[in-house]
């Protein structure tokens, strides 16, 4: 079994306890790596492969993991980082969910090496005694530490006593897999602490606990997120999910080259230098495009889809090498007139309009249509003028 | 079936809602009350009967008496008016405490018309499922908002998850046994309304809630309990018991007769009017002492406890219109040389202990041996010096 504890490592968040990882790498065997997903938001985008990433690279080290789908648990849904209960899952929407999650984390794990398990298999056996026992476990105190939780108690809004369970049932999970390490997000590490304390009441060793950081939507700056509309979902058409990787800042690529490459360390490495002595950072971002975009569609499709991003902007004759501006707003988004006029393309709001109606302007190479477009924040696109005037404008709010 | 409202109200604490109970009466069917008994404290005093002779009182009028042995929620251990956690009691424990306590109750419920139940029997099917679902049905807010709890949260007390499950668990035995009426101790409130809560939440008419009040203990002013010394075991002595009651004062004798004997509340006032006229109370307090006797042994028990009292008292000639004199004190008891010197018994307490010392001095028609004799507070004894000079004295700690 080759052990390569940085790659482990590359990226994480937390490790709690690392000498004991590195105790039970050095052990030889292979060790049960835990992650729970709560089977609410089967469509996956990248943000959730972070985790899925590791899992895989843990994978590639000879280990066992096991995916634990909270069907059970669903049925309560993960009180972590809410501001409110939420309606439970029915047992058929968990099912139907879970299924859709397997099709789609075997673009990235081996199917083989990979246990999907379901906790309603150990947490419906639980008898109501043992309930009783594991609820014991926890004191309703430090339960209230968590800041979900008390933000929730102290601002008035109902917690429900089954979401007190919540954490001891995800935790015993661990107990049940005689997890070796469980993986969670960092908004996940009072489960995963939870989990551990209860190995160490049933008498288990108690699990090494690794959280892997959030990632940042395209913006850049807030975390992915399908409700913010800055995600790249999994399941999304090749030329899309292609398109909007290349539209992302040349420091953000390398954070995703960081979390979701399969490339090595050493590899990411070459390319960094490269880049620094004078390699064009698109190339970069073309390669990690079709990284990303074959892993979830395959390397036909992902050509393919490069192929048309460089004929789109060849058709409409936009240069490689348009400057990029920064524009901040204080709003979600801005009618285009208006961000014409602020970042000097027109002279006003009204030339701009003109333009509009002449068929003069363009974004990335389309015609734009209605005077009333508004443009959002976290956009970047490529505007265009008659046929010489371009302008790359990245769109801020701040 | 015959209905007396009166006598089923006869010294309740209160009724949620009275027009409900009366509804449900009026329609003629035999109700199901519902009484927990949590099998921790199996030796009853009659403090515990209080509540016990409501249900005989329902019995009586032709309503099904449900005695539940709170088996399985005494692992857990009712957490209502605690400072702390208990240690949960074990199944063999808790069985042996529900035999001890049948043994008991059938000296006052019809063993025919009772039916003991286990909640073990409903509550160790509850699959996981049910459990999560149950407690889904109360927050974690109002569960803190009941006194115990609040006390022990802001005091910086550990309250186990466990214990918000005790109130939802016994409540649910209301749900599995269609409990039309529960009956409770005031301290119980909480429980019983969440009881009430439930059965509508499962699509039951709530139950009626009923709480009986906390028995004086033989000192007329503390809530009678084993730990503070001043109550009367059902399995004490027939003498003992005798000697006990006939100790209270006049007033604390008709509290006892409301809340403790079978005699209808006609016969009871017919008893005061008597008093009023002239009759000697302690006459009164004879009937009294010798119902519960009998009650609790059996009538020629009862014969032969009213007789050696008298006889004691007879054969040291304590005259029968000794006047009552209350004395008061900071302390938990006061040494008897220093009560004789404060009630003017003798001059002094060196006075006191030379009396002593020559075997001069009786309690209740008792030698006493000791000078550093404590008397406690609470107490009511006859104190005699010599042949003729005798006080009773009631020791009040104020």
């Amino acid at each position: 079994m080759k052990t390569d504890i940085a790659e482990l490592l590359r990226g994480v968040a937390e490790v709690l306890l690392p000498d004991e990882l590195e105790r039970r790498l050095e052990a030889g065997r292979a060790l049960v790596i835990k992650a729970g997903f709560d089977p609410t938001a089967p469509d996956l985008h990248l943000g959730h492969t972070v985790l899925i990433n590791k899992l895989r690279e843990f994978q590639k080290q000879g280990h066992a993991v096991k995916f634990v789908v909270g069907d059970f648990t669903g049925m309560i849904g993960d009180p972590s980082g809410r501001s409110k209960m939420r309606p439970p899952l029915t047992r058929g929407q968990a099912e139907e969910n879970a299924r859709t999650y397997a099709a789609q984390i075997y673009k990235i794990l081996d199917r083989d090496a990979t246990e999907i398990c379901f906790n309603s298999k150990w947490l419906e056996a639980l008898s109501a005694k043992s309930m009783v026992e594991l609820a014991s476990r926890h004191t309703v105190a430090r339960m209230l530490e968590r800041d979900d939780f008390n933000k929730r108690y102290t601002g008035g809004q109902p917690i429900g006593i089954h979401e007190f369970l919540y954490p001891l049932l995800q935790g015993y999970d661990s107990v049940a897999l005689h997890a070796d390490v469980e993986l969670g997000g960092v908004d996940q590490k009072f489960n995963l602490l939870v989990g551990r304390e209860l190995q160490k009441n049933y008498g288990q060793a108690p699990q090494v606990v690794m959280t892997v950081p959030i990632l940042e939507g395209l913006d850049g700056v807030r975390k992915m997120s399908k409700s913010l509309d800055n995600c790249i979902g999994i399941a999304e058409p090749a030329a899309e999910m292609f398109g909007k990787l290349m539209s992302v800042s040349d420091q953000l690529m390398w954070r995703y080259f960081n979390l979701l490459s399969f490339r090595s360390s050493a590899e990411i490495e070459a390319l960094k230098q490269e880049v620094g002595a004078g390699r064009n950072p698109r190339d970069v971002k073309f390669e990690l495009a079709r990284e990303i975009v074959a892993r979830f569609h395959d390397a036909g499709a992902a050509a393919e889809a490069h192929a048309g991003f460089i004929e789109r902007f060849r058709k409409h004759a936009i240069p490689d090498d348009i400057e990029v501006r920064d524009v901040h707003i204080k709003d979600d988004s801005v009618p285009l007139p208006q961000l014409m006029r602020m970042s000097s393309l027109t002279g006003s709001s009204s030339e701009a309009q003109r333009m509009i109606k002449q068929g003069a302007v363009r974004i990335d190479g389309e015609k734009v249509e209605a005077c009333d477009l508004k443009i959002k924040a976290g956009s970047d696109h490529v505007y265009q003028i008659g046929r010489r005037r371009f302008q790359r404008i990245r769109l801020i709010k701040s």
